[in-house]
């Protein structure tokens, strides 16, 4: 039977899933960490049950290439009935032109490098992927799945900046990120709750990247996220919301170029830069240091925050939703958001946001407020699946 | 009797204010404009009635100290009255150590000079009024008054960025602009609507530099603006909110250095860069070019996007107030910023917004809309007769 192969390739990482059937069904997953270092590969079962988790020789991890071929071998020894007739790539920018999956071609290759300037930190990393799988599986169609896609019908008011229109033209856009994600929350809401489905929503994705999307009729119409993927949310160590005057200032006073000033906001700002501590949000929790505190203060004060403007870009709200690792899994945070919000109509139920589940607002609340966990890899392999076979 | 003279100097204007009494009482107002180059004097009286508008000869206003000259002669020739025993500078950046007004002393103004890397575009410009002033009064007293002071005690969310900690503590912070604008509409809204003032207020300074301020109880939670007069609104010519990756992306791939973009971002942005006409309201809206009326949408909708986002700070709203030129002026602007806040409270009564009157909700609106037109000179005014005379 058909399975298709998804695959997420970041800097030093390559996450992959496998999947069967034209309803696809996960089969297994896994990450192979550390590329070009001391590489491990992890794989669990469909249950989250973990199957290996090996240390892979220097040479065997050394690109994405090597990391590619070790998964595959650990999967092809596992399930060798797999007969991988499609790959689906997670892919960060399609620019102006990619909305919808599309199939990968030399031509999309090329357009797709392209876009590189709009996203060096993650596009080249991707495209590695890409070249790795189309050698390794030269015979399967191969589809590039966007995280800019679903945000790809925003209003003129939500897409562009204030700047000389040639910049809008050439594409310095508010694209906004984890589309994928949103897809997804997009989909099983209309299962859940096709009248809230049918309303305004906004969808907080919140794990070491965090963006929140404002949903109207199940389709983007506004993100906290902009151009990149620094923008919007504070996150694990990413910024978000910066007065470019910032920018120039660390360009002026502090003498800083592109590259020094990347690094600063992309790998040692955020929750990380704020407290001092880690960039992970259950070490914040735990800990009684003052600054994790302002550190979460400062995270949660900023989903509200952008709550509100995407409150005002919905003209009204009727549901939030919670996803992404910390957004399913951190009550607290939950709690703590949700606890400034009570002027927009949000009540929550402690006993339920505690235990997670789907529905934490009270049944008073005027605004429902759900946890629903994301799965961007299923629709990848949904997307490829379909267009794949096709 | 005692006068003050309230000066702002600008790049290339010096604006002024002369007032009588210590409850500050307007003589005239005006302002020298193009200071440099071909430069010319208005005058006007208390009421706005035109008093002179004349060219200056080339050698008489080449610099700041030489437009004061020609206004003090224009003054003390239809004036000869005024005794000027106080001055009052408006200054955009206090830092983090000036909130309150200050007696300039030659510490104060060292200490000011210090701070002309947090906004390189004003306060040099407002340091050579001081200057001017000094050599111009060495007797009187001289009082800087501050647009950053009045925000100066922002919870920590609303002051900080997600930065490593050191930047915080060098000054990189929130600071908010217009603080004397808002200061004043305070006060006014003290004497109007005293429960109100007890409330949750946004203020929208619309002028040809915006902002929007939330007021809790009359004072300043939060601002739109952030480290530099950047950030936020778009206004005339300046971008407003920006995704800190565009800036990387002008350094990175158009090869641009700090002046290129900071010209880019101040002076051919905003307004100006999205309709590719203008950077004056009054143009955009009489013009019935589809980029004019993108460019007023986008404004109108940042402005109920920052709303959203400050009415979260505020966790409510009970009032908002225009005011600045656009903000007082511009009833088109107001409606349409006010069509879609519906699900806020806020309900226009169109006939009271089209006659600026004070109040222009409706009778049904949960949300009090006002008008108030700002005095940003007079509070300068007050607080340097408070100050130099007590």
């Amino acid at each position: 039977m058909a399975h298709a192969l998804v695959l997420n390739a970041g800097s030093s990482s390559l996450k992959f899933g496998l999947f069967r059937g034209r309803h696809p069904e996960l089969v297994t997953r896994g990450q192979v960490e550390r590329i070009g270092g001391a590489a491990q590969l992890h794989l669990r079962d469909a249950d989250g049950t973990a199957l290996a988790g090996t240390a892979l020789p220097g040479h065997a991890a050394a690109d994405h290439a090597g990391a590619l071929s070790a998964v595959l071998h650990e999967v092809k020894g596992r399930f060798p009935e797999a007969e991988i007739g499609v790959v689906g790539h997670r892919v960060v920018h399609g620019g102006m032109e990619f909305a919808a999956p599309t199939r990968i071609t030399p031509e999309v290759l090329r357009a797709l490098e392209q876009l590189e300037p709009f996203a060096p930190l993650h596009q080249p990393h991707n495209l590695a992927g890409i070249r790795a799988a189309l050698r390794a599986f030269p015979e399967a169609r191969q589809v590039a799945c966007f995280d800019t896609g679903f945000h790809r019908n925003h209003p003129f008011v939500n897409d562009t900046f204030a700047l000389p229109r040639a910049y809008y033209e050439k594409g310095v856009r508010r694209y906004g990120f984890h589309g994928l994600s949103y897809d997804y929350i997009s989909g099983a809401l209309a299962e859940m709750a096709p009248t809230l489905h049918a309303g305004r929503v906004v969808v907080a994705h919140l794990g070491n990247g965090a963006s929140m999307c404002g949903l109207l009729g199940g389709r983007s119409i506004a993100s906290s996220m902009g151009f990149s993927a620094l923008d919007g949310l504070p996150m694990g160590t990413r910024s978000g919301q910066l007065d470019p005057g910032v920018v120039l200032y660390l360009m002026d006073s502090e003498g800083m170029n592109a590259a020094e000033i990347s690094e600063l906001l992309y790998r040692r700002s955020g929750l990380l830069g704020l407290s001092g501590i880690s960039s992970d949000m259950r070490t914040l929790l735990a800990s009684d240091d003052p600054r994790a505190r302002e550190a979460v203060d400062y995270f949660c004060f900023r989903i509200r925050r952008e709550l509100g403007g995407l409150a005002a870009a919905l003209e009204g709200l009727d549901a939030v939703v919670f996803t992404g690792g910390i957004g399913e899994n951190a009550a607290p945070v939950r709690a703590q958001v949700c606890r400034g919000l009570h002027w927009i109509g949000i009540e929550l139920d402690e006993a339920r946001n505690v235990a997670n589940e789907s529905v934490i607002s009270s049944d008073m609340s005027r605004v429902r407020v759900l946890v629903i966990p994301t799965n961007e890899e299923l629709v990848i392999a949904r997307a490829a699946m379909d267009l794949g076979t096709g």
